[in-house]
């Protein structure tokens, strides 16, 4: 039922182009590393886990077309490359945590031929694809026991199917609950400006049959007043050392007003998101994009010509607001972070 | 500087056309009271103040041509009218307000010819507008001491001279401020679904020269977070007797997020939005508007087919998480409810 945003098969990389859901289902087999780069900039593909994949594919592919003189050429070129990549989205963790990967892969089989470090990065990037697969899965059955018959489950921006792999990490619950037979409603939140809520979250949701409600962003203190959230599950983009959670703009006040009414408010994540060398959410980079995703839509201004505008990405939630972190290791409730970071230290 | 949203002369009510702005600024003389209950229901003229005036006016213009055989008859007309024009917005109390007094200034003159009366009608109308202007102003000139040099100010939705009659009320303080050369900074949130904040507050701000940034709604935490925001001013639809606030959808979101940032919350209103008979806000009506506000921007649709969606166009903020009611009588501090009913109980 559920589509698949990243395909590799026959050397040939596909990525359904997420810019023209729910309109259009359209598949764009990737030609170069600086189309992966652009794809992953205009969010064609998009979603913290799904872009590791998309830029270790994108290396491993690009890694055919380098200089082959000698390990020293080839691994400067590589890394060049992935630094290349890496700058499309600078505050998603997964994508530079994938891409050292692939370069730590490189590194390791130096005194190979560059032949077969090519295709170690192939195999690298086939297996990075082939575990966020179990991760989610592992995250839905462990975030399962959260989600109670009747429940309205509030989630914002897109961390489902579409964001990743298979079923997601903050949907990937819903999933698992939905296959259990457990009924439940999901409320998304539309997710100014570029409404991956009102176009993915509840484009995907609703291809698996589970009930789906859109909202707007400022609906939310509304809909926690009249009673229908009980649990609030999202997911992230990086989690810094002290558990602050850093995530599409909206979550910090998501999760402020969840505190305001008791509502318990969990953040859906592979280990590959927590980032132990950042202590803090103090320290992670928040990506300014262009104020016409804000001021225009659909080519039409929404706002007087020469206005000032602001489009920060993300916001960073900080940890006393967090219930708990659903992993594929388990449920970290708060205070989580020490825990966190004994059971990640890497 | 300022446009006009509403004005009457020689027997002619215009309109400014808000949906039209900020790429078109259109003037609609309405011809009929079905012509001023559809330019309210669609938000051509909106701002609690200002639909109190238009409806005023659509009364006096209908009350010409109503039966003139005997005062029943005529009043039975009018209230029935008055009735009507109510049922366009009904969580506004200034509409209902302006609607009951123009029906209390008929009753007043029922010893007096129908013309006497329908010439009243006219000067109770004219008399609501005048003194809206006045109220406007005293609202921003009690406001004026809490805009300090170097502030950064967040509204929410449009309050201003668009909804009102001249200066508005969230805004009017900040107009008085710009007067007396304060240097200070809006935020003004978009306020989806209809982006009055976009449309409208910015686009005037600009026309009167006070620096102006857009943020989606989401961004309010964020821009708390980062320290731009000293202050929030909202106006409001409807003031509950213990203080409860109605205002467009989104403030109660913005209540909660200000409290946690102990950032003053301010609610600007003349006396005629607070609502004595209406003990709290769990009784405030609360419309809901049409699910294409939500689900399709510009004629293009933002949302799969056939998915829920909710569009509450109000939400009422608990009277604890307003710091004080910018009126033209003062500034009622939390707790303002009791000094607030012995002021106004009328």
């Amino acid at each position: 039922m559920l589509p698949k945003s990243i395909s590799f098969n026959n050397e040939e990389l596909v990525f359904l182009d997420q810019t023209k859901l729910p309109g259009e289902t359209v598949y764009e087999t990737q030609s170069s590393v600086e189309h992966v780069w652009d794809s992953i900039k205009r969010l064609k593909v998009r979603g913290a886990p799904a872009i590791g994949i998309a830029g270790a594919y994108g290396l491993y592919l690009s890694s055919k077309t380098l200089p082959r003189d000698s390990f020293v050429c080839f691994f400067e070129a590589l890394k060049a490359t992935a630094e290349y990549l890496d700058s499309s989205r600078p505050t998603a963790y997964n994508l530079k945590w994938a891409l050292d990967r692939m370069l730590a892969t490189a590194k390791q089989c130096q005194n190979h031929s560059i032949e077969s470090i090519i295709e170690a990065l192939r195999r690298e990037a086939v297996a990075i694809h082939e575990e966020d697969r179990e991760l989610c899965r592992a995250i839905g059955n462990n975030g399962l026991g959260l989600i109670q018959d009747g429940m309205g489950i509030l989630t914002h921006c897109n961390a489902g199917s579409l964001a990743v792999s298979e079923l997601g990490t903050a949907l990937s619950p819903m999933y698992v609950a939905h296959e259990k037979g457990i009924n439940f409603k999901v409320y998304a939140s539309e997710t100014r400006p570029l409404l991956q809520g009102a176009r993915l979250t509840a484009w995907e949701l609703q291809q698996a049959g589970i009930e789906v409600t859109v909202i707007t962003d400022n609906m939310v203190a509304h809909m926690m007043d009249e009673g229908l959230i009980d649990m609030v599950i999202v997911g992230t983009d990086r989690v810094a050392a002290n558990g602050d959670v850093a995530n599409k703009i909206g979550t910090h006040g998501v999760a402020i007003i969840s505190k305001h009414f008791n509502i318990p408010f969990y953040v859906a994540c592979p280990a590959s998101t927590i980032d132990l060398n950042t202590p803090s959410g103090n320290e992670i980079e928040i990506e300014e994009r262009a104020p016409d995703e804000v001021s225009h839509f659909s080519g039409r201004s929404t706002t007087p010509a020469g206005v000032n505008i602001r489009n920060p990405a993300f916001d960073v939630t900080p940890h006393r607001l967090v219930s708990g972190l659903i992993t594929e290791k388990g449920i970290y409730s708060n205070p989580y972070a020490e825990k966190m970071k004994e059971d990640y230290a890497r």
